[in-house]
């Protein structure tokens, strides 16, 4: 099987690699337009040989499903799914990543412009190399590779082309509940090529805090919203602190000083400088333990904030109201004994100069969806850092790219097998 | 003069002054829209026998000048202004009120429609009945007794129907600047009655506070603007203490705990609840002494927002930045033994059942314009209760606002004298 592996791994067609990495990049695809880029994947997928699915995706039947969460409304999605059929006789994987971005932002930001990709200095810039326009363009790469190499697969592989993983994993439902079963899944993400095993799963909240508006001549006649909210922003630190506490903490996570933080993203309230604020919203994300479910942490959220409004005089008698919305991820793990985790890994220290590593990643992806739905294991892995996501000039290394690549040829032909 | 002032007391004409403020409480008159209720001031100024001056506001030249402030950009402005003229032996004398309104907003809470005045169990309803086009309506009252009576009047009495004063006070700028001179001025705010011999100044500030961004799943490394704020907000609140801790407090502000707040009216910052908030802004009104100069106060303020950054290890590095910004009220305080204090006082006193109060206000108005710009003595007078204003269901009693005309009338027959 390694001949085999090797083989394919040294198939990979940097040239392939790079030019659909630059396609994607150059098709905006944020705010709920996807199906350009769906199409573009799709076409690929047909010229590299693979057997691929386009379907649109019926949304408000979607929507319905328990596990449905999203924050963009859409007209039009698109699935797409390209296969490399096995003879039936091994185990089946898929490969998920997700061709939605998020938007650029202010484009005097970007020192290289965010949909014109720029290969400099080994790195590619651009929306989406990093998240995740690269990773896809490494994961065609690697089935291609398989191909070109002729090798014969057991079990099949699928590369799912995801949409809305950004605002809550709408796409990668669908493609779920239209394939069904799979023996296990690696999820595109930027890991820095470490292979996590657990992801914390993730939810958002919004608190809407009131107060008591007078003119602010006669301040002492109002109570500020603003005020009562820091009192509640003081009790969500406690709470995090509190939650991230462990005196037998997951070794996978101990990279992390706050494996399942909270944080407050915005605020918001008032509407006139001269008025004592009757009204100020936060909205924030809440880190959910793996072995956690949504319930249990929006319930502890909950406790907290009412606990905090009880000692507050004002809020006593005016609760503070807490909404869960948009995007939510779930929680995965996968013991790392498990066959999909231990061939990734050797894949990973067959690449010279790797030696694999598995760890945790803290951010939600739609991983959560194949634990939650099949309850089968799933990994999640990919180049780069996730610490360069959704900033001006994302970049990806482009020889982590490569070995991305390499190391998922090699996965599939290990994990899938060979005949 | 004692007869004179009551016969101008008594020819109060009631249905005038309902009429004219519901006749000016049906004109829309905010977010600088005020030139219909302008043009009708100054019909209902030449019907009852003023001369009437009409001028349009030359804004461009007007915001040149050094006491201008303004939050509006109006496209027009008109300044209206209707004369009893006296024959130049004796003080003239300056009625001023305001015409523009702040905003209805939202209407849902209005038991009684805001444009539609309704009277009810003596008082008059509507957006402007207390703020002040009720007040407007009993200054006009004020005066046409006076004619009506057919005082002959030794100084000249104007009327100043003002726009923008909601908003920095342009209208009475130009005004005063068009104008010139006068022995005295009585600026119509609500003061229940009571003869204000002092104003508080109020100055707007924008707080920008930084933060560092980072992803919500790693939130420990970022620097959230949010909680850096509220480091801010309490330093301000020390300020706002230590401010009106006063050992030799002035008796006029001996109704307020607080007559010189600083208050936070506005926060908003982040722009996802999954980053850590790279910036936020908050808005607030900083109460200014009667005594202290606006470029005092802002150098206080400056201080105790530098001294809290430098404690701050992030603040310290990347600084807030103070803004002072849109409108600015001058602070005003005439003596309490001057004639024009002492003349509305005696006319309070001749009242049926009410007894003179000289007291202090701490919201912002136009006063500080005349003590500034001309330096005469004015106070501020009028019917109800500021804490009324910019409110739904705004109000006035309307046996107040009766009150205050038959006062303004004698107010004039005193101060400007008969002969």
């Amino acid at each position: 099987m390694n001949h085999q592996a090797e083989a394919a791994a040294a198939a990979v067609d940097m040239s392939f690699l790079l030019n659909t990495a630059r396609t994607l990049i150059r098709i905006p695809s944020w705010a709920g337009n996807e199906s350009d880029a769906q199409r573009a994947v799709a076409g690929i997928m047909a010229d590299i040989g693979l057997q691929t699915d386009v379907w649109p995706i019926d949304l408000p039947a979607l929507k319905c499903h328990p596990a449905a969460s999203w924050e963009i409304d859409r007209e039009e999605a698109l699935g797409v799914t390209g296969r490399l059929t096995g003879n039936g006789s091994g185990r089946s994987l898929v490969l998920n990543g997700h061709v939605d971005v998020v938007p650029p932002g202010d484009i005097s930001l970007w020192t290289h412009p965010p949909l014109d990709p720029v290969i400099k200095e080994g790195r590619l810039y651009g929306r989406g190399s990093l998240d995740m326009k690269g990773q896809i363009a490494a994961g065609l790469a690697a089935l291609k590779a398989v191909s070109d190499a002729r090798i014969n697969l057991a079990g099949s592989v699928r590369f799912q082309s995801v949409i809305a993983e950004e605002d809550g994993g709408l796409g990668t439902l669908a493609a779920i509940l239209r394939e069904g079963e799979t023996d296990g899944a690696i999820v595109l993400e930027p890991t820095n090529l470490t292979v996590a095993s657990v992801q914390a799963g993730c939810i958002n909240f919004r608190i809407h805090v009131p107060g008591r508006a007078a003119h602010g001549a006669v301040r002492d006649e109002g109570v500020s919203a603003f005020k009562n909210a820091f009192g509640l922003y003081r009790a969500i630190e406690d709470l995090e602190t509190s939650r991230n506490l462990n005196n037998d903490p997951d070794p996978l996570f101990a990279d992390y000083t706050i494996p399942f933080p909270i944080s407050i993203g915005t605020v918001s309230g008032g509407d006139w400088a001269s008025s004592v604020p009757d009204h100020v919203s936060m909205e924030g994300r809440m880190g959910v333990r793996p072995d956690e479910s949504l319930e249990d942490a929006r319930s502890e959220f909950e406790a907290a904030v009412e606990k905090a409004a009880q000692a507050n005089p004002f809020l006593s008698e005016h609760p503070p109201v807490v909404e869960w919305w948009g995007g939510r991820f779930f929680p995965a793990r996968t013991n790392t004994n498990d066959l999909l985790i231990q061939r990734l890994c050797e894949s990973v220290e067959r690449e010279p100069g790797h030696v694999a590593a598995i760890r945790g990643v803290t951010f939600g992806a739609d991983a959560g969806l194949f634990k939650r739905l099949l309850d089968k294991p799933v990994a999640l892995f990919g180049a780069g850092d996730i610490r360069r996501a959704h900033r001006p000039d994302e970049w990806v290394e482009i020889h982590q790219l490569e070995s991305m690549a390499r190391i998922l040829s090699r996965a599939i032909v290990h994990f899938c097998e060979a005949y």
